[in-house]
């Protein structure tokens, strides 16, 4: 087992990784303190580890309920954190009860909201299911729903109490799934650690065959600069905005498709191509550094290009109104060295221009 | 005009208090950094504030738009917090815009809750209208909505950058309202300030005919006790609960009334007159000091008395709810002694027994 420690002065926590994790009770029993606890899952989650959890908390004498809530980033809306709030009523769950998210991402930002705002504020566990969800959005405290005007519009931060990481439940992680987390593993190279792009690099191979002590190694990895940058940035004012390289892009290939034809990840993979010629333009990178990073995304089997027949006026239109704008500025992410992001501003017509030429080249 | 500092260590604000503090763009200007402003009203505020208050803020070069929510604690709700969403989204607001409530707690509670939420967190400023806000819900953070099952069941601490409190406002406040009011005011007095109480016996009269320097005085000692308290525990993991004296039976009664026909300050002083009877029962208060209390909400205009018919078990039932809760057991706010209250633990057997006789008494 890994841990990785999440060092925030008011509420600092641990990330367990490793196999079999999710059934180690003397991990979770110091961060539960009441004695009510809900499940919130989704019936594809739930199917597979849903049972072995709730035996696991009944036999650690907690009162236990499963919330499940349907698969999938399009629902990831007000409406259905709403019926956590409904769960948790029902149960007349008091302030010291606790969230689990089991689950991947959306799960996770929807269980944690809800824990953020039930009550003002009860105890949250984290037990990633998907590799997307164990390297990023676990970790931190970033929760929140979608609007149809934006991505992860409405939300709070709100850090969970310890994160449990089982590399066993990657076992059943669909492909293009597990590829997905595997854009978010890179991306950690691209903004911080050249080192770990070449590690990547020489490991794709057996990370994709899924070798469990890899898996674990490069999800440790992962954690320990996802906790450095919200450690010195809990609240996005500067660095932790480093962690959106390619994200920009990839939220308005998100909105495009209405979230649901393309993951997550994969958005983000071809966001960060995006971002990687952009700043190759600019002269951050050299076009053999945009070539490695795109043959690493390819060895990870993930897609390069936005969808068919996304324009550059899409792409405006919806990052139209990205949290990154700033008085009507586009603040985007780019690499300034290989294996070294920054925080660039670009006008909004500068901006145009560039994603005219990256669509046509 | 007086300032009461709310010495928090992240975010200390100040609340300035006084006649005309409304029309001081002096005072506002230090505590709003981005250009989009979002005032949040409803119609009855907006009918006879809103156009002033819009133009000073257009006079202070800020992009500014008012959203409008129905007027009426029935309609503090999450579907309702999602139509300040929509406003924000509709006018492409960023991260660095503010959302001002101005109106009475609910328009504080809900403007404050999507300024908590929208976009992880945003800038946020109370201008109270109502007595009831200036001297408590303005105050210390705590916003969120209802539950068809609870009180102020969703929501979040988030902490006003500045609260501009103007005792012009309270010239138009109808005089239930007023009276409500005086109801927290009170309050006050009997979880740590005798002497105050006394001050409030010797000028109900003039603070009834609405005297704006001593309006100012008795608004500034609530504020100030509200800051300490506030300080002392932000999260109400202790002290802070006492300024729930009179609410949990006071949220029953708005339950059972389904929050429409009782005002907030209304349930609170028949909360009060509970609180105080059961403390008399328990040796807390003497007889003529229980009595001093009635006298003095009297003087107030308010109800001493629950709703007709409504019968120990209907409190248990919305009791049974309260955040107060914990583990099957109730905590109560009672008086120990005159001018100070603190947190006592019943069981609920015990808690339906006392409601029983303190309603045929």
């Amino acid at each position: 087992m890994l841990t990785v420690k999440v060092s925030l002065k008011d509420y600092p926590y641990p990330i367990h990784i490793g196999t079999g994790i999710s059934r180690r009770a003397d991990l979770l029993k110091p961060h539960i303190q009441g004695r009510q606890i809900l499940v919130v899952t989704n019936p594809t989650v739930s199917a597979l580890y849903g049972p072995a959890l709730m035996e696991l908390l009944k036999s650690m004498d907690l009162i236990v309920y499963e919330h499940q809530l349907p698969d999938g980033e399009v629902y990831k809306d007000l409406q259905h954190v709403s019926t956590i709030f409904d769960a948790l009523l029902k149960q007349s769950y008091d302030r010291r009860c606790t969230v689990l998210a089991l689950g991947g991402g959306v799960i996770g930002d929807m269980a944690g909201f809800a824990a953020a705002c039930y009550q003002r504020g009860v105890n949250f566990i984290q037990m990633p299911t998907t590799l997307l969800a164990q390297v990023d959005s676990s970790v931190g405290g970033k929760t929140g729903v979608n609007h149809p005007q934006g991505k992860n519009m409405i939300g709070a931060f709100k850090q969970p109490s310890v994160v449990m990481i089982d590399t066993e439940f990657l076992e059943s992680l669909p492909a293009r799934e597990f590829s997905a987390g595997l854009a978010e593993v890179i991306k950690y190279a691209l903004i911080r650690d050249a080192e770990f792009f070449n590690w990547l690099e020489s490991h794709m191979p057996a990370l994709m065959a899924r070798e469990p002590k890899l898996l674990a190694k490069a999800i440790a990895k992962c954690c320990q600069h996802k906790a450095d940058v919200v450690v010195a940035d809990e609240f996005e004012q500067g660095e932790r905005a480093l962690l959106n390289l390619g994200h920009t892009f990839g939220h308005a290939i998100e909105s495009h498709t209405g979230y649901s034809r393309w993951l997550h990840g994969e958005a983000v993979a071809v966001g960060m191509v995006m971002a990687a010629r952009l700043s190759s333009r600019r002269g951050g990178l050299r076009v053999a550094e945009v070539n490695r990073i795109m043959r690493l995304l390819q060895a990870a089997q993930l897609p390069m290009k936005p969808p068919e027949g996304m324009t550059a006026a899409h792409f405006m239109e919806y990052m139209g109104h990205d949290k990154k704008i700033l008085d009507g500025q586009q603040r985007l992410i780019l690499m300034t060295e290989f294996g070294h992001s920054e925080v660039v501003v670009l006008s909004s017509d500068e901006l145009a221009r560039e994603v005219e030429v990256l669509l046509h080249e």
